[in-house]
């Protein structure tokens, strides 16, 4: 038998994972964009420059996928009442629930893999780090979809509201197979993992409270709060996802501020056109 | 306890906003393509002309929305009857209903916000505006989802025909992040507007009729009225999107038709296709 | 009280209506699609040649399907035992099931006044005939959504069917805005319209068979025989907008097999390209 | 009455099609992309080089399809239990199961003519195949879900599963129309062809298992387990078809790799984006 503790941790344990890459995301992807519009700027004496460090932060960023998940899995396998390995005893199948989350962890780490072997090979297709990205976030939903099973209102309601965020994720990750590099998508991106992130959280102070009272998981009330809870704490990942934005662009600002001087404001519909054109020759 | 006349306020005041929107949009983009037309024509020439005016009536929306949300927001808030910013007591959650109606507001700040960084700073993706006001809807309709439980069967109908509009609205507008100034998506998004606005006071004069009989909440007859009355809507809000339309570029037309008089009907393919290569330039 | 008899006409007229509209299309497409072909193998010499004919036909088209949708209205407004544009008596509303169908001519109506619009004037933006076209058959299955209720489980089954054409269609024509003149949508667009038209016809055999026994609208066989039978339904549209566009294809080759012969098939890859290029150019 | 022993065949039996086309699919695509990316490098001499093999190649495989679909139909109506043609006797529907089958095959028939004709003239539009392999796995879906009305909870979930194989190959096909040669859309459709398959298999091993003990259909721990299976079986496809590409991959690169030695992994930016402006003229 599971301690409030440890199913507090069980929650609390893949909301920081997603909200850590939440937050890298959104610190990598400006960076990103700045590199690519300096490309566009000054042509190929930039591209090589930071294309190396590029590829390994990339690379880095899948094998840590690998090595969370690996980790993961053997946690969810070997903790002191996990299944050991084992599926089926004569009584019947053993510890599913630890079963079903390392297939989630599973899934993630296949999708590490397909990073690795996107960046460090030419003839991986352009999108299947998306596409395996997208599966394993649908892997995610599809198996709490069914998780959730015979609960009581509140533990259903608050795990669906989850699914919102899985399900958006996994969609938004699936565009990006068709729209590489789209700023937008990938701002909704991060917003959506540190979503998923702070929202892990909250289901662990709601279900198993540390201190203070327990919820009442029948009351209609509670459930209509924590709908709206849902949207705070959308806004407060966006909110998140924007101040990094904008840090990094400061810091960029900052140093590459006289650079851009003489690019006015007024040229607005000028730039976004020429940006347009060159965003074409990078799309897929 | 609220009024009657309390509670049909409640519903004419959103409905104001989406349909003054609404019209306010119908003025806009038809005068937007009107100019973005003329620049094709005419090169560099037109293109400084009515930047600087266009990123100003930018400006004023997205600050027109900030100061809508803040109002809205106050309102709910400290009205006599509101929850005077106190989210909990002892004895439970206090006014829920003005606090979702609160968050409603809140995204549609937020959405006023992105629309003014949109438009101040060359940074901010092309297409993120659409995004916001995307969720703002979204959110909308998610709240109005689990609004409505527990009610009568004619109560339950029409809110959610409602969310036909606003769910509509949200897939419409996040379709412009990726489709820039469609003409069609523009349209459809003013006519969603609009609808939304009409059936807002739809909504309060069915629920709390100012004057004459009450309508039976129970019956059948009447979900099938009020279901095909929604349609009607949809056809007054197309028509007024029209008028809208045609009187912006009527005005025009008297402007500008002795200019335009040497293109002639007949090649319509061929400034079709020169129509589309121009857009696509234009296109993110 | 309605007569059997009637109830046939009123399933056969829409079916009519939708299956001329369908075997319509599917001679107007493959010649326009022909038209195009030689435009771009002769360049501007071909361009005008059929440029009026095609605008008149549209123009008729968006003509006929006015009329259509007012004698539709009137015939529903005005049969013996129809509303006579009366809605609401001191005992409730008058004769809704009429008036919804008057509410779905009516926007088939809006959609040929769009139809007339868009090839007469310049200004209306290419993809707004398509908009209105895929909301006029949105509203069909609107309607017809809320329309089965309580009925028994045949007749639902069979309405629901209905409502897959409908939407399907709604769907494809609402993708037209985005890609216009796109082949493969235009045949399926043609043979969902024929398929709601002769499915139109299988609801009034089912539900109002002129002769032999009445169905059991209770039997869980005959609703797995009216699924399958919606699928040969589709086959035989299939097949039937097939053969209409072979049929074309077939004349025109006669006329132009020896214009054409010097283009080989083992160019197949080359030609698609230059396709491609060129479709690019006419797309919005 | 059918024996378990028939059962499990008729379920083996379009799991091995479904398998053995996901197999042949992926290796057929890489070896497509392969040539492809030849004709790119070395212009038009490679052009027609492969182009009659591939030409003849799907020209084989539409004539399978509809061979196999044929067989398929045959055998569902002459088995010694089966409805022989005899769609109607007067105690009501003949065998409306074999029949449904029939109708699964016949659009899987439908689909291969389409492939043969795509292929042998130039007049079928780009695209068409997709269209009609997409109605085939629809039809397939469709008729699949009011197939397992009234079973038992396990029977229902474990077909409702193979609908998430199915539909997904429907709409990843039917994207195909509009994205030509999209590679990732390629290795997705193989995906899901090969889970379909092995899934098959999975149904006749647990509803008709050959050897052991019955399962017990009514049991919740085997309704999340075979969840979980579900998860299992896709990773599983994605191991095959990834071992497939890279095989095609590996001994493509053992014939080329002197050849391609030239160019390096750190021109990759450059190289995708000169892959897109090609990709994008191969595209419709």
């Amino acid at each position: 038998m599971r301690g409030r503790m440890a199913n507090f941790k069980g929650h609390a344990l893949p909301g920081s994972f997603f909200l850590l890459f939440g937050l890298w995301w959104s610190i990598k992807y400006p960076l990103r964009q700045i590199r690519r519009r300096r490309v566009r700027q000054h042509g190929d004496r930039e591209k090589h420059k930071h294309s190396v460090l590029f590829n390994r932060i990339d690379l880095t960023e899948g094998a840590l996928k690998i090595f969370f998940a690996f980790v993961g899995i053997m946690a969810e396998q070997f903790v002191p009442d996990g299944p050991h390995a084992h599926l089926y005893h004569e009584d019947g199948w053993v510890k599913l629930m630890n079963w079903q989350h390392s297939t989630m962890y599973l899934f993630f780490g296949i999708s590490g893999i397909a990073d690795v072997l996107t960046v460090s090979s030419r003839r991986v297709p352009v999108g299947l780090d998306s596409l395996f990205m997208s599966l394993a976030l649908f892997v995610e939903g599809f198996l709490f979809y069914f998780h959730v099973h015979n609960r009581e209102p509140l533990d259903q309601h608050i795990h669906s509201l989850l699914l919102f965020a899985v399900f958006s994720g996994s969609a938004t990750t699936l565009m990006e197979v068709f729209k590489r590099d789209h700023a937008v998508l990938e701002f909704l991106r991060c917003t959506l993992a540190i979503l998923q992130g702070t929202w892990f959280y909250q289901i662990g102070f709601v279900l198993y409270p540390l201190s203070g009272p327990v919820w009442d998981l029948m009351r209609h009330d509670n459930i209509m709060f924590i709908t709206m809870c849902f949207c705070w704490h959308l806004a407060v990942a966006l909110l998140i996802v924007a101040i990094c934005y904008c840090g990094v662009y400061g810091c960029e600002g900052r140093l590459m501020g006289d650079m851009e001087m003489g690019l006015r404001r007024s040229t607005v519909s000028d730039s976004s056109s020429k940006k347009a054109l060159l965003q074409d020759s990078d799309e897929e």
